[in-house]
């Protein structure tokens, strides 16, 4: 790793330079953590105290935030996170994406489009029909079925599968073992004399659209739909071991944290908040905005704009006074003995 | 995609035709989505509002189901779900199933025995003592470890890893990522003077007995037995990302749909419906036709037949009431509190 | 299968033989399933019903647990499950390490170090800068993509992925399907007339340190840090399905089981056990020792020693009681009303 001056790296991100132009810097590292030949990374005025701390005499910082310490230099950045993520890049501490080009283990069908500087690593398996935008990176043993789709700049890590017919927009991230177009979980009774008697698979013949800069966790399962597609919106963004049922849609911009589950045809509102672990039933509608605590299960829908938390998601405000009320219960409970107590005496005297 | 007569589609599904034998479909689609030249699906009456709004002039329905709109041209079969899933076939709408044969890329120890006409994708890894019934279809990326048997016509999709010694039926099919044969959970305290110091494995050299006709989500989870089998009974479904741990027996036709997580040595009954996320502790028994609603948390035996719910699984009805009077909590505080001050005032008075 | 003597089984395993040297055994079995050739395991005073019952005419045992049971050959060992452990690799009942070597389709870059005697399955991927120690067996499938570091003696299972940067200890077991090094769930909001509209990607320029002796479950999923590690504490035990968010720390010996699922920043102590699908929200810290009770969600710091149970997680004796109180609303609300309508009754007199 070869050092960079700050004015190399304020050219880079676009970034405007108060300090010494000449420092030469080693890498990125934390506030906590960094040496005083690293450059780090403030953020945000809740960092005070590790900012006040630290060694790093360089910082990436937004344009207009307050630094409440004297003496370091400063790139000065609209975009700091992009910034950050640049510097990573220069001093090589981000994940690469496999080289362009097709390794020679990858099995690709005949007819198989690729755009212009794909990336397919080692074991990836390619069906016929799939179509492959310019600069799409396939990670070694990502197995493509028949006819799927994948946009320009996408990158699909390790071992992620893509059933048949599914379509991933561009500049999409999907992590290591995602698996995209699972058969729905449908299943008719088979009802006999003795009640039901078996289960009769019911076709799932849709498919699975991702729009354009969705990212998707490790190891999530995100079911095909029925007849029509189960979509993720533009930009909406899903953590680890999520579950999507089929024909689940949902909105742009919306974030569902780690281990939550959506049943099918639910949709999920713009911009929604799921926090890890909510499960939400199957054909609700969860509003624009709406915001849903973790490890909530919600059993009906949720307007807009709303705040929900609780085992049978309800307002969080009406949570926390019944969750208030309900460790309080045991009082309320001896206070009801007294007053029964009391009227007892008076009833007696 | 060429055009079919319903008099052919009909002769494929063992259908009653009624209507025009000569009308030509261009392939299957939803009520609400198909065109005037495809042919759609109405399975319930509960979907007559889609009915009366489809452009298909031409439906899959069941043999006695009313069909409350004139004019449409009907395939009438005992098995409307069969019949529709073979038309998605013809149509060619179906995942495909690898090519029969073994992909030069995919690596079989010496002595594995092959039934007639399996499939074995790319990249598929095949240790030794594995026996594959006749078409099973192994899709890329397969790994079965030692001694692992597989049924006919089984269906294994891309990255299923089964370990040593498992044994998976006839007719089944495994989504992508699912894992079976994992380790159970089990860690014996290392007690020293401070108290635990560390654990120490316990062996697990049972196995997972999958039977016939079983269908496994994608990225599921399902480990083996410490001595036994953990058994998972004819035609039981589970959905994506379901957990079972060591010597968990699961009934024949029980439903455990997304994310359930089922402790050791706990028994499903036959035909329990477990919804999603629904959590079981070890060592319980949940008895035959038990219905469990999504997210609950069970802690102990669940009656057969019974319908539990609620963080604390209980009889739903109770639950229900239960939750009612929760949410009154507020109120009966007030009402306590008014009955004290007016016990308070006539006792002053 | 050959037969073995009790001498040749105790001299393995360091067993102290009370009994028949000369008894010949074909294998070990579970004390309900051992024929009157095998061996079986007694671990615990609890399985004395079973020990009643079994067929089989010799026991591993621990050296000092008493065995209510006369007539049978005892290997008694200070160690029992790791005797047994032995004696199930002896009769080859055990998964096996894949063959030492590298495997010709495996795919290493130029330059990874290999230790002596490591294990390369068939189809694995190991990009530059990877540096795996003694022994270190990776099954088939398996991609460490750049600068990974294997410890000595530990084994991954079928598919695990490891992304750049992440060291593992040794001696650990990883299960099939576990992703190790996914980017932390971290995204800003980018604010515009409308509210959010849309997300900014926080880098993750963090790693992922498993320490010595982990056991980490099948389809795991473990994200690196934002800037430092997230760190799996020495001796610490996953199981199935686990989430691990960016920047946890999990202390030495604790463990997670199925499904739980861990916000980035919190800490886990050492030696805590967090049950089946148990959720922790992000920030907090879970003091050493503490047991949270199955599918609690927790919402605030835990302290040492404490046993916590509850949505919104409480200690275990207030919620036992709470929810003793909660399941007699219903009688709390009659005796209200009586007291209200007797009230009101005398104040009318």
């Amino acid at each position: 790793m070869s050092h960079r001056s700050l004015r190399e790296l304020a050219a880079l991100c676009g970034a405007s330079l108060e300090g010494d132009p000449e420092l030469r810097v080693s890498g990125p590292a934390a506030l906590a953590e960094a040496g005083p030949d690293e450059i780090s990374f403030f953020g945000h005025a809740r960092y005070a105290r590790e900012l006040a701390a630290t060694r790093a005499r360089a910082l990436v910082v937004p344009r207009t935030l307050a630094v409440p310490r004297e003496g370091l230099s400063l790139l000065r950045c609209d975009d700091a996170n992009r910034a950050f993520q640049l510097l990573l890049g220069v001093f090589d501490r981000l994940p690469l994406r496999p080289a362009a080009g097709v390794h020679p283990t990858a099995q690709l069908a005949p007819g198989v489009e690729l755009g212009p500087d794909v990336s397919i690593g080692a074991g990836c398996v390619i069906g016929a029909g799939c179509v492959l935008g310019a600069r799409a990176a396939l990670h070694p043993n990502v197995v493509l079925s028949r006819n799927v789709r994948v946009g320009a700049d996408t990158e699909l890590r390790s071992g992620v599968v893509a059933y048949d017919g599914i379509s991933i927009g561009a500049r999409c991230l999907v992590h290591a073992g995602a698996v995209i177009g699972s058969d729905g979980f449908g299943f008719d009774p088979l009802v006999g004399p003795r009640g039901i008697e078996g289960w009769n698979k019911v076709p799932h013949a849709g498919t699975v659209v991702i729009e354009d800069e969705v990212e998707i966790g490790a190891n999530c399962a995100i079911d095909r739909g029925r007849f029509g597609a189960t979509r993720i919106g533009r930009g909406a963004k899903l953590d680890n071991l999520v579950h999507v049922g089929h024909n689940v849609q949902v909105g742009e911009g919306a974030l569902l944290i780690a281990q939550v589950g959506v049943g099918g045809s639910t949709s999920i509102g713009r911009g929604a908040i799921l926090a890890g672990q909510v499960g939400i039933s199957t054909h609700l509608k969860i509003g624009d905005g709406a915001r849903i605590a973790p490890a909530s299960a919600v059993f009906e829908d949720v307007p807009a704009g709303a705040d929900y938390m609780g085992w049978w998601a309800r307002p969080k405000g009406e949570f926390m006074r019944t969750l208030a009320l309900e460790r309080k219960l045991g009082e309320m409970h001896d206070r009801l003995k007294k007053l029964e107590r009391e009227l007892e005496k008076r009833g007696e005297a």
